[in-house]
């Protein structure tokens, strides 16, 4: 019975879909109700539909756990327990997106904004097949760089402060509501270092000019720096996996098999 | 005499040349009509190049279906019959961009539009010799990690919804007009996790500061992971492409094969 | 005795988050002392605060000269005299900061901004363990690359003045105060070349535009460029410090070398 | 004689830093003549400049040019003619670059521009020891990736002019000053391709959003691509060179060497 009940959310095509359709179709009832017009219109057809999503997941999410304790013969998992579902990141999420609608007490502020929380439901769709192997490649080679960009973000910190220290006793005296304070500068640092220049605050003294210059030019070195850190961890990754099975050749010289 | 037509559709080089000047002065003459003080000019001169145009267009379509089941001795491709250009990329294309004219009360908008199709048969010219290489080098790369880029499309999706609802709650109240909808602040989300910054919307409250510094930083990440993954799938596939060649080598003195 | 102030200062781990602490705390410090709103409040608070890191890095700085010279027994390191403390870029940084404290007479600009410098003890940091060689592979890979980089900011910084006076020829007559001189139009080409792109200037003549367009896609190059560079030096290291424990290995059957 | 001059021109030192301050203080007068109140203020002294600049690069040019056809004995280099340092890139820059002061009636439009093409020549230091070999790799990548970096400006040259016809008619009826046409509609495009985003045209309809932030995705492959390209390319060219050196290994079954 628990079995048959696992296997129906985690294995039946059709209840997945279900599930997967009602978390989209959540998440555009969100997109669409931030327009007023809509919202004003379809305000009933809204609430009704976000009263029956929150039945369905919290039924899902009730039978999730009653059923995470199930013993799988056929797979090398561990035996999972119920309480390593409710501790689990896929768990908390979804405890996440329905909780708020039945405690709107506990959180004082406008419960809408949590919804959206929903969407990284979606994230379960890694779990299948090919996905898996690629995301598990992914995350692998974020972490076996993780040293090397952690450094990356540092310097980079270390460089954004720095310069906005440096614009704001520069251009505070010419712009004094653009560079109001270091904390407005860090915004026109953040701006400049990722290339994004939105151009509602930029330098105009002569010497914040050729700040600004100098570090839209290190901004590049920025993007090259964690690219260049992550194509030779993906590289590396892939030669790994092909030694493994490629490298187990004999020796020439009498031929017996070598585990390098 | 099928042949002849084949040869001279495909491998005559002077008509060859002349197709393609010809698609080239179409986009030219596209382009040019689109200035108002040109097209009121040239109003006939245009009108007549467009009948010309689609006149040889219409006779080489004809050709090409005509002759495309023509059997190659002395290639190795399998047998094409006619159906199977008519199916094909380059034939649908081609169709497509001759098509509107003469069905101008089935596509009830400004056909003029579709015209701009016919330049996508300029990509016709990758097949020929050493772009046909190279050509097949990226598609083949970019296959081989689809995975992979999907999953890093999605994870920016995700990441796009997740910012831009967040974003709305924070911006709407003191941005109305910009912020009006999760819609125009997924305009805004975009612009900054690629780092595009237009500039014409942009958050000013602190805490809309801080996610937008956020999604820059990330956005030089959604950068790299791509770059990273397609680096080491073009090094993997230049070094496959050697290996079939040198690896499997004998010794070229004693001739015995030398497991590496 | 000194080498017990040798290990308090470089090892005892309550002691370096201390100094840590307060040299973050220096930095938020100075980061709110620019809020002129906050600053007028607790303006006494920010001096004490001052005077009381002041002492603690004085004093720091001077048991760091006194213990520099200590022989450590277990370790490889040359042995460290006072004068190597003294002139090292790390002795360097933690004078600098502490000096203009002292000498605002010397300084005759506003000594607050130097306090910044202090941000760059946090580097410190990189010392540690797993980080430190995180730092080494990143610095070997600049230092590899140290040719071809330049060569790349040598060729941007030709082709930033070439573009901006071809720029300012063409756009000064149509935007007299935009491209007042080549200088101004520097700073729309490293705008366009890093595609930062403020928005503040930008070409409105068709030659202009034009250019402007090339330049922005050569910018993608430039990206590019060091990028691949970058990326091959981390694979080389990688594979280097493969290579040397793996390849000169013996047969562990029969004990010879195998020359691969 | 001759020889004496060729080392002077090419191997004395002083000459050669000489020559290389004169174009740079050369670029300097340009980027500084621009400026009108300095030029009005030294009008004269910029004149002396620049007869004494043109009278050094003359006499240069043409010992360069009389000398250009030494035997050296003890290089490898092919015996070179003095036409072939007339039709060098090298010599057609040097000429160039003085050219126009002698010939004002033929270039009937302002000549000082073409004073800034003395900045290549600058690029001359790059034939000097280890920025010389760098330099190679660069070249010799670029070279190597030529056709798919080709194929990538291809496509990035029709999917801009796709997006710009498809964008001038969505943008057009609202917009009919910024997007007034295909022409004006490509400056859009490119700007968003190259995430450079001026901020100076943008689409205010849905539609023309939803493509601008498509062709925004696109311009992130953009970057991608060719640097994975390039990273490839510069990859192989060094493990080509550490092949060269390293892969003469013997036999293992007989000891004599295999050339790979």
């Amino acid at each position: 019975m628990k079995y048959k009940v696992y296997c129906l959310l985690n294995n039946n095509k059709s209840f997945v879909i279900f599930i997967y359709s009602l978390i989209i179709a959540n998440v555009l009832a969100l997109i669409l109700a931030s327009y007023d017009a809509i919202y004003i219109e379809f305000k009933n057809g809204f609430k009704t539909f976000e009263i029956f999503s929150i039945i369905v997941f919290t039924i899902e999410y009730l039978l999730r756990l009653w059923s995470s304790n199930v013993v799988l013969e056929s797979s090398d998992l561990v035996k999972e327990n119920r309480f390593s579902f409710f501790f689990s990141t896929l768990g908390i999420i979804d405890l996440v997106s329905i909780l708020p609608f039945y405690l709107p007490f506990i959180f004082p502020f406008d419960f809408r904004i949590v919804r959206i929380l929903r969407l990284f439901r979606l994230l379960r769709i890694f779990k299948l097949g090919r996905y898996s192997k690629a995301l598990k490649t992914i995350s692998q080679v974020l972490k076996d760089t993780k040293s090397e960009l952690l450094i990356t973000v540092f310097i980079a910190f270390v460089l954004l402060i720095f310069s906005s220290t440096f614009m704001y006793y520069v251009e505070h005296d010419v712009q004094p509501s653009n560079f109001a304070s270091i904390g407005h500068s860090l915004w026109w640092a953040v701006a400049t270092l990722t290339t994004v220049g939105y151009g509602d605050v930029y330098p105009i003294t002569p010497i914040g000019k050729l700040l600004s210059a100098i570090i839209a030019l290190i901004g590049i070195g920025f993007v090259a720096l964690p690219t260049g850190i992550l194509s030779s961890a993906f590289i590396e990754r892939l030669q790994n996996n092909k030694t493994i099975k490629v490298d187990q050749c004999g020796c020439p010289h009498c031929g017996r098999v070598i585990n390098k």
